[in-house]
């Protein structure tokens, strides 16, 4: 049997991570996007934001990461996520990514996570929703619980 | 002067991709994501997909590749993204990523997009909706015009 109680609203976690230039190189490389405001100092100099920015889907993709590995887990398949990138994230910035359980469907499996990055100095970066289907999260807890 | 015309509802572009396992291994880590759903064959053999699927979070990352780098291009600022992820896409899948103008504000220099992913199958494996601000598109284009 299937421990539903694991899941509960106001159930949350939270990672913290320094945006690095070499992750942003990575994260370019991966995906294609060469977007020359994350990679082209001299580009980026003239642009409202004066310098080099970390792509909004880096940061997005620190979300991803600590539902995949954090919470709820290993397992969790995404199935939406909204993202308003609210300000930017300079390479350099400690990002707190952060996710909150509003609603949970047992009967489906169906956790629905408010998620949110800050900066360092407290500001709001990044705001949005994200729901995950967890069967597998939680056949692994069973197989852990039965083990 | 900017001349606006340079967009219009209906206006797209597209780009195709095939997903390797070592994009999705570079995604892993410059993003934290490793949940082992989409590293550890004999973990993802036992889920509902039966073996390894990429992040979803990689495959947005090619719609933002593709607005930040094709269209509407170099200095390609996100306001917001949504993303519901229909489909998994799996290690070897092709993918035609797509992004069409559905709004646009030339007093705002706020253009929206439809996105869309399909795989090789033809099948929609994520869709969703971009909002991006293009100030420094539509000045880059200037400047080369006046060039």
């Amino acid at each position: 049997m299937v421990d539903h109680a694991i899941f509960y609203i106001g159930q949350s976690c939270l990672l913290k991570r320094t945006v690095t230039a070499e992750e942003v190189e990575t994260f370019a490389r991966a995906t294609g996007d060469v977007n020359p405001v994350h990679l082209d100092e001299a580009y980026a100099a003239k642009t409202r934001f004066k310098r080099r920015i970390a792509h909004g889907m880096l940061i997005a993709s620190f979300i991803s990461g600590l539902l995949g590995t954090k919470f709820p887990g290993p397992g969790t398949i995404y199935m939406s996520q909204s993202l308003k990138f609210l300000r930017p994230v300079f390479l350099g910035d400690e990002v707190t990514v952060s996710a909150a359980v509003i609603a949970w469907r047992p009967e489906r499996s169906i956790l629905t996570l408010e998620t949110m990055v800050h900066n360092q100095r407290g500001e709001k970066v990044l705001s949005g929703e994200a729901v995950c289907l967890v069967e597998d999260v939680l056949a692994e807890g069973d197989m852990r619980a039965s083990a």
